[in-house]
């Protein structure tokens, strides 16, 4: 990695973690016409899947964190699939799933714990459309589920 | 704009609104490899988001009116984004979320709402791909929220 | 379609029905910049809708079944679209909605039953991303909801 992306990750005390492997019969990216498209990831911290459902017993702040992993899990797959976040070119579309109370409405403020990570590791670059709404539960029952698609830099 | 699509905007009665802008740490909209990514946008009227859930406390004429007000929304992203609706090849995919209550199931009436608009805004070159989902709830409590995949004419 | 393809569907004893008509204004399939995007396909068997919610009223293997279902109508859509399954480059991406009790967190099981299918079919061509989510309800009381991304080879 250049050293600005790697020292973006030093400064924000971002190790990448040994991407998940997949639990099923699918594969956690895929190229394809210049994007790589990345499976949902969920939100592990030290090998343990955060659970929980926002507006029950998680507050905000535990969501925000939640999506934060996410995307750090995204970044650990986009690194092993491209071989390193330099051939990001940029974060085109985070699609996220926040496990939610009937009357939680914060969504978006959760969702941007994902979106500021990548806003930090790849500044302009990491500027990217989305979509964040509540689901009633999630695999593993995880707080969080994000996906994602990242256009690739053409050598 | 050509006249066509001004002359649908206005025989449909539509004023393209300011388009909203993001609450947090993403951007409306990213073109990547000639498709415009545009992000999840929510039902506005007058300014203040059209909220509530399908099946308790909105029925489907205000959730059709709710998806309508999306779809009004993304085209507003659209323009700003290409700077002319013109530049539009093909809407190519919506992805609608419905708060729903867990007994309704008239998504797909309630998401035409923002088909038939576009239809009626592009004619053959907004007949889209589209999924709709029920969901236990949305930002801000919004009724619908709606994001879109568009194919951008090459000059 | 090649010996290949049409063996395989043979072999996993799978006759690719009607392809299932948009009940409102959008289209089951759009091409652009060499990706086929499928509408959200509902499990049908026997022209029925294959209902119920995963944790409640269906069991894993249910859910697996209709997630199979709602496969085999993308194969239908597909070889529709694009004349024949033999055009599938790489199934790149499926979105899975899973009608879900509110502690029910097997989705990933669930969807297998669809991704499972697209490796037997495609082989190595089937695997593709993932997301699987649980949501409330879903159109018609269906049980399982998947889009789909498929890349198209290039003649």
């Amino acid at each position: 990695m250049t050293d600005s992306i790697q020292d973006r990750l030093t400064q924000a005390g971002i190790t990448l973690p040994e991407p998940a492997a997949p639990v099923a019969s699918y594969v956690p990216a895929v190229e394809a016409g210049g994007l790589l498209y990345i499976s949902g990831q969920l939100p592990f911290s030290e090998g343990q899947v955060m659970t929980g459902r926002l507006g029950e017993d998680r507050d905000l702040e535990a969501g925000q964190k939640a999506a934060r992993l996410c995307g750090i899990m995204l970044l650990a797959q986009i690194n092993k699939a491209l071989g390193s976040l330099d051939r990001v070119e940029r974060i085109v579309k985070l699609g996220v799933f926040i496990s939610s109370a009937p009357d939680f409405t914060d969504q978006p403020k959760v969702a941007n714990g994902a979106s500021d990570l990548m806003e930090q590791v790849f500044g302009e670059a990491g500027r990217h459309a989305r979509s964040a709404v509540g689901v009633p539960v999630l695999p593993l029952g995880a707080a969080v589920e994000i996906d994602a698609i990242v256009a690739i830099k053409q050598v």
